[in-house]
């Protein structure tokens, strides 16, 4: 049950270059006839060991040209051999928290020829996938939700008196969400059959930090308590019989430690069985940790030391974490593919970097996202004025909150779809007080391959209803860095700007200004009014040209800041024919909606047509797939409105 | 530091009829010379036990007539002396978590005076207020979030270079919630001067439960790792010398728990000194720890066993807490002066248990609100089917997806705006996986004396997003109890049950039904179709008799289930000139808005007016005098009806 030294063993797998030129959907040697867990119950350990070398190579092999999440399965390989060994699945349910880790578990339960086109339109999800299979539970991959479903599950069994067992796996990283904390509070409480592995690899995509992490790290490098009375009972083998008081001191210090301190880790005082720290690279180790685990009538957890990217030697070496989920890349040596371009995230951070520079009141926030929202060049030029606090979006808003009350502009920066998170934070802990901090949400609008709970899409109307909050929508790297000094500008009130993923648009000048509003476009007739938000500009200006083919006038204008709705707007509004409005978010409660109602309560009655994203769950794809999916490209748009306009009641104005 | 028995203590206060007499308005005794906490600072150990004395009897005459938070403010009255005099606020920050337990704070920050009108219209508000002191920082009241504002505090005095303390005063019950454990974890990875004190009564509203409570009871039960090193230094005095072995043994077992396991409950091994427990009611006792709590250059916890209610017998005694935050009540019996009356809440609790009782798949959750939100009823029928998660809104979403899993159908009863801490465990977790879970939303809508962060007001809007979620807002008990039953029947995704606050309205039979929709009132002629919301179909029949009395037609309906908006509205709409919505939420996003927008969708262009609560903070008040003061009584809705109808384009209809 101690952690061999990982840095002593020797690669399990290298990348096989004959493997890698078969055809992928005919892996060579023992994977093959891997079709579904039970497989896995008749395999010796030399082949147990033989297929953990396969399933590394398939992982690189695949990924390596499709784009995916790397590292993290590498590092779970013989943990779920282990899990789909002792427990038996569909029958016990094993859940995966952050389901990017779940690779593996696909390719045992049936889906290798799925790998060709993993996070590809109409291909296998990234994520766990109940339309995939049985065998699959959980398609929410935000973190640290694992641990409550299992309690769920766990209790539901329980009353029904069904005699199964349920095995959730938890990244350390994960652990510093709130939410395990709350579950793992009321799972001390009951005695489900609940197996709980933390997979413990050091870091969630960057370094996992704060006290957790710090006690994780004491429990990795010490051999636990029972090893520390064995060295006492050796210490006193070793001298001479000293007689009865020897043994009362150590019975009363063994008695006092049991009943009056702690003398196990954190979650043994939540009462919480511990089995660890386990090498969860040692297949026969894990295995042996489960069993015991499930011989337990009760909640316990297995503490697994892994390594991210383990037997890929790049992705071993990943400092920077590229190979967390990366696109395409040279599997001999780890290097991305793709060709650089500036992102989005990129003009965010240069531009924060500067305004640190000028303003020392500034300072950033990240949630275990450093590298990925751009906060890590922040971090390097000002450490001491960047705040990792983990996956921990509440902490970030409230203790943002506190930051401002303390005189200072928090900016944080996470994905739009994890802002939600912090919903009631953002409401309460920083708006009722009214208190300057920048939200930057990276990833917003539509995104892509990572599935419906990646989507970016809620935030323009959940955050809509919080008094005093502005929303920013910039439309190209101009308008990114402008907006963002605006932001940092507010005092009397939180702002959010926001910005989709991927390479950033081009620059698109306004012809004018209106108030806070930007014209980018005049229509010959003040027929159409067409209100395009941030990364909508760019399809609202071709719409534009295929109406104004239809002989009506267009003009196209950006809002810039959609929260509140710029007064600018209904003016505009209520000298056109119709209004339109565009949006790369959900409908309901959304801009279009907002203009709306501001166009009712000023008594403009012009008609309006809102196009933005359907209320719903929408798969996986590329985002100009999900755009036409979802009937929001030019010539979709160009027709519904042309169709809307000609509806209207003054039909002389067509040509 | 340790703890002397509390049951052994005498009181040390009884109600004073003297004092209670006297007016209000001038205190007797030392309490009338306090008017800021540097009073404190001059007043001997016997002046401050008087003065605790004299402000609980302040309290119980206050707040007997008021109402008000007592048992909470009556546990903390040494503590909160003791904070004053060894800190400095407002240079040092005091920051209570749900803020309910600040009236000794406010009583001893200049506010005695205030207390006459306590949680009324333009008086004294219940939680700390800014406007009302210099001394008060965080006005929002849910809990588990000090901490997170103490850690930016903090940090952003660090970074400063100020030399000032924050001290974060947070309940046992406050710890369950998530939001504690992420800063917590990030607290400790700090070296800024913060004070945490816990003030661990056992119980938040309920008794405290989870593995939380367990290990602070066995920390409240013992007298700590230091007492059993001097039970073993006692212990070897008294035995013969027995030479160095002895010696290496205790050093080696003593270094054993210090390198090996952790010695020190579970704060510690995050990192995080810890002071305690201590007895919260002993003045000298709390400011000794407090002082060197100070005196570290470092986060520490001082945990503070404190008793609910103390001082005064009826609230010790108060197992159903209802003392916690009373009506107006007996101050010399404890009995509430209120007359009884059918609450929404007791509605929904019968209807559940008689559900209960017909389908064993029906379970209950609560969120440390077991009695305030009606689920009492079911466990104690069901005490096996009903879980109480602590203060953790988001394991209550997320587990209660796991039950839905595992088979069940969780009724999750909370109070509408503490939802909000769950939007995306209910967006992803539940509604996602298209999971039969309903939430019961009590306290929906403008609610009244506890202030803005307790309006349940933004549900509508925020949860109006989510797909396939249904929103059901009964107008009276025969509706709670049909949609209910609607709300448990539904198998493939979330509902939620909303209702206020308070008495139950009168029922309103409908003279036929629609669809789902029910249409109570038929106007003589198609002018103005009235749809109203749950608890203001009131309003709404009222407005409608003024409206009438204008010569308009008006017809009413309830919509019952007003997401997704019920298809027959459109129909109804378009029969009529004018479409008038009513709903106690907020407008941004909500059902006058999803109205307008499925009235473009379908093409009907009646013009629509929406009344609903405007985005903002509101303040406490009566939910009577909110009303008034928003504009939303049937005067104020049937002169804008009126004006708006009077302006569409076909006059010739008015009379």
């Amino acid at each position: 049950m101690t952690v061999r030294s990982l840095k002593s063993r020797p690669r399990l797998t290298r990348i096989d270059s004959n493997l890698m030129s078969d055809s992928p959907s005919t892996p060579a040697g023992l994977l093959s006839s891997i079709t579904n867990p039970g497989d896995l119950k008749r395999l010796t350990a030399e082949q147990l060991t033989l297929l953990a070398a396969e399933i590394r190579d398939f992982l690189v092999a695949k990924v390596s040209r499709t784009g995916g999440h790397l590292g993290p399965n590498l590092g779970v390989v013989e943990m779920t051999l282990a899990m789909h060994r002792v427990f038996d699945s569909p029958r016990d349910k094993i859940l995966f928290d952050t389901g990017h880790q779940s690779y593996v578990h696909k390719i045992v339960t049936g889906r290798q020829d799925g790998f060709d086109l993993l996070r590809q339109r109409g291909g296998l999800t990234g994520y766990p996938s109940r339309a995939e299979s049985e065998h699959d539970l959980i398609e929410n991959s935000h973190a640290s939700t694992a641990l409550s479903y299992a309690d769920g599950l766990a209790k539901a069994f329980a009353l029904r008196g069904e005699d199964r067992h349920v095995v959730a796996v938890v990244g350390d990283g994960a652990l510093t969400g709130g939410m395990c904390w709350e579950a793992l509070n009321n799972i001390a409480a009951t005695r489900n059959r609940l197996v709980i592995v933390v997979n413990d690899n050091g870091r969630s995509y960057a370094p996992t930090i704060g006290g957790l992490a710090d006690h994780l790290s004491t429990l990795r490098l010490n051999p636990g308590y029972e090893k520390v009375l064995d060295l006492v009972k050796d210490a006193l083998g070793q001298t001479p019989l000293v007689g009865k008081p020897v043994f009362e001191v150590l019975h009363a210090v063994k008695k006092g430690i049991k009943d009056a301190v702690s003398p196990q880790p954190m979650f043994e005082d939540l009462g919480l069985k511990y089995i660890g720290p386990v090498d969860g690279h040692d297949q026969q180790a894990m295995e042996s940790a489960l069993r015991r685990a499930k011989g337990f009538n009760a909640p316990v957890i297995v503490h697994a030391v892994t390594r991210k990217g383990y037997g890929y030697r790049p992705a071993e070496q990943d400092e920077a974490d590229c190979l967390h989920g990366p696109g395409a890349f040279d599997p001999q040596t780890g290097a991305l593919t793709a060709k650089p371009s500036l992102k989005w995230t990129a003009v965010f951070a240069e531009e924060l970097v500067r305004i640190a520079d000028e303003r020392l009141d500034v300072v950033g926030i990240t949630a275990a996202m450093a590298e990925p929202t751009g906060i890590a060049e922040l971090a390097r030029k000002y450490p001491e004025r960047t705040y990792d606090v983990g996956i921990a979006e509440q902490h970030a808003a409230t203790s943002a909150a506190g930051l401002a009350m303390g005189g200072l502009h928090p900016v944080v920066a996470v994905y739009a779809t994890f802002l939600n998170r912090a919903f009631d934070q953002v409401l309460l802990d920083v708006a009722m007080h009214r208190l300057p901090v920048t939200f930057v949400l990276d990833r917003a609008g539509i995104t892509g391959p990572d599935g419906p709970s990646h989507y970016g899409m809620w935030d323009m109307s959940v955050f809509g209803v919080v008094p005093g909050l502005r929303i920013a929508a910039p439309r190209d790297a101009a308008t990114l860095r402008e907006e963002l000094r605006e932001a940092v500008a507010v005092e009397d009130g939180p702002t959010i700007v926001r910005f989709p993923t991927g390479s950033v648009a081009p620059d698109t000048p306004a012809i004018r200004r209106v108030g806070q509003v930007d014209v980018l476009r005049e229509g010959e007739r003040p027929d159409i009014l067409l209100v395009a938000v941030g990364s909508f500009v760019g399809l609202a200006l071709e719409a534009a040209e295929r109406i104004t083919e239809q002989g009506y006038g267009v003009t196209v204008v950006d809002p810039r800041w959609v929260r509140p709705v710029p007064i600018e707007l209904t003016g505009l509004a209520a000298q056109h024919r119709a209004v339109v409005t565009l949006e790369d978010g959900v409908r309901a409660g959304g801009v279009g909606d907002a203009v709306a109602s501001a166009l009712r309560d000023a008594g403009v009655s012009t008609p309006l047509r809102d196009f933005g994203v359907p209320v719903g769950f929408h798969p996986h794809g590329t985002r100009a797939e999900i755009l036409i999916e979802l009937g929001l490209t030019s010539q979709d748009v160009a027709r519904e409105v042309t169709e809307f306009v000609s509806r209207l009641a003054e039909p002389e104005v067509r040509v």
